[in-house]
């Protein structure tokens, strides 16, 4: 086991205290796995906010996004015995699937990737309708000219899916629908067309015959998405046993598509790893790193909301340097930098292995 | 509960014995699920054959297909502590789901409707690639113009999800990919586009959050698609309350598109349902029916390889007569003819019911 990550020494850079919550009733639980990108020679984070309202005891509170985007709260007494607690994040009641929490996106920027705070010209982004009334989560950030694709988890009683929204100014957007159907999540479009198509990778769940696995699709308009193949599955026996998802869209490189994506084990503990990806033809897997690159070891990321993790879906590349922003224990926001070419040397490149 | 059903008297029409295996190793387990079209003046059944070897005593056999269209067999002992038998159609061994049969697709064809036979010049279809090596299953055929669509469950390790191939000959086929990634199946393509677009029926499900409900998405071109919607749920204490999923393509009347869909409860009894969407715009649901319109009565509907299941993707449409051939019991090929208006009347319209 290896670990290749410079964590900055400022980190968290950013814990649930350090933000208002959206309105007075609620309170921030964890703020979690942001979208990064660059606006105005700033870096910016589109971070995840989850909220709740403070729970009575010996009841669970169950929130809910309204029809006018408010949050709802139905409060569960613990004994009640239609409620089944699957874990922090996930309740049983009367037979339906409820998270504990309700996230929206919060945007945040910095002069030195270090500092982030809000500026009130860029409000955040809620849950909009039907498909995310229960909130969205983990943004992906996608700049292909002057757009920027915004993909992220939406969640409702419907299921959940890959929630598209595009922006130019980070004030107006087009809410372009959901693109993957339950159950998605963890979708990163590539930077540029590759042979005049788009491509995604993205992470379907399956409960019977197949897994949690990394794939592919393409496009010709970023909004239709086809020809979906199965890239990266699981490993037995491995950091990456029970699922594996992709993390910010892949990064070009002269010897392939770089992609970071986040593993865990049947124990819940969340890694982060790499994969190559043939440049003219991604639908191609060049080699895989066989560690991790980056396991939850400090006390940030071993403690915490869900302890255990770090989960990348944001960075900033510049030279060889790899800012990755990440979630710790699914409740605050740190920084690491990596080198491209020292993760580029661990990356395995026998392909038979991946068959 | 009612039953709307005019069984043909010559049910079963086709049972396992009436077709050769696809080859002399093989033995055919059951008949199931066809798609129906009519193509130079005759109706024909794409009929779903599931096959095994014979399985040794004391043995289960798991086939797969190779990369060359081969089927190879892995005998388990029944013994082995590392082999979970989940039912009779999927098992468990080393922590892989496995099917218990590997199914492909044979075209028969009939003057009348009911007596079916093989054409050796129309060969059947058989999985092509990784993502088809466990199989591929109850197939959809949309006609438009003179173009079949042919979507179909895709099985293998990588998971379960939506295939497409088109013909305009029943002998030539373009393999156009993965429409739907996993897990998704029961799609079906809307006949003729609606206001430029193309619409498809398909059923993702999700392990948690959510369930296995019908969606509808939409496609310029029939091979990419997006903008996923939910339209139909799972009922509690219905007939219909674990999983739904659409039947053929849906019907166009004067009332609406009429789609005949599946249900089944906790105990997995399938029967047959109906709803009603809004011609223009098909993502608006005007109405459903409450108690099933078809259910496993007949002996042979609810003793088979897995019983009490009645099941279409395939039917014709005569005037007011509408002729769904059915799979029964997971065993046979039935038919049975319904009153289209018969249907309508039963469909409730109270809207505010469906939300």
């Amino acid at each position: 086991m290896s670990d290749l990550a410079k964590r900055f020494i400022q980190n968290p850079l950013l814990k649930p205290a350090d933000l208002e919550p959206s309105n007075s009733q609620l309170v921030i639980v964890s703020l979690l796995n942001p979208g990064v990108f660059v606006f105005k020679n700033k870096i910016w984070l589109l971070v995840r906010v989850a909220e709740n309202v403070k729970p009575k005891e010996g009841y669970i509170s169950i929130p809910k996004l309204n029809a006018n985007k408010e949050i709802e709260i139905k409060e569960v007494s613990i004994n009640d015995p239609e409620l089944i607690i699957e874990d922090v994040r996930v309740v049983n009641y009367q037979g339906e699937d409820y998270l504990t929490t309700v996230s929206h996106l919060r945007l945040l920027c910095s002069d030195n990737g270090i500092d982030f705070t809000e500026d009130e010209n860029y409000p955040a982004l809620f849950g909009n309708g039907e498909l995310e009334n229960f909130g969205i989560e983990d943004c992906r950030v996608t700049q292909i000219k002057e757009t920027y694709y915004l993909t992220y988890t939406a969640v409702s009683n419907c299921g959940v899916g890959v929630g598209l929204r595009t922006t130019k100014d980070w004030r107006n957007f087009e809410e372009l629908g959901m693109i993957f159907p339950p159950h998605n999540k963890d979708c990163a479009i590539f930077e540029g067309k590759i042979e005049g198509k788009y491509y995604a990778l993205h992470r379907p769940s399956s409960a019977v015959i197949g897994g949690s696995y990394i794939w592919l699709a393409e496009s010709d308009d970023g909004l239709q998405w086809g020809n979906h193949k199965c890239l990266i599955k699981t490993r037995n026996n491995l950091w990456d046993s029970a699922r594996v998802g992709a993390g910010a869209s892949p990064i070009k490189t002269k010897a392939g598509w770089l992609a970071i994506y986040h593993g865990a084990d049947e124990h819940h503990k969340y890694g982060l790893g790499a994969f190559l990806l043939d440049l003219e033809n991604p639908s191609l897997v060049l080699g895989r790193t066989i560690d991790s690159i980056m396991q939850p070891l400090e006390k940030y990321e071993k403690y915490g909301f869900f302890g255990e993790v770090v989960f990348t879906n944001g960075h900033i590349v510049n030279g060889d340097k790899l800012t990755i922003y990440y979630g710790a224990a699914d409740e605050v926001i740190c920084a690491a930098d990596f080198s491209i070419s020292e993760i580029l040397n661990k990356i395995n490149k026998i392909h038979s292995y991946l068959a």
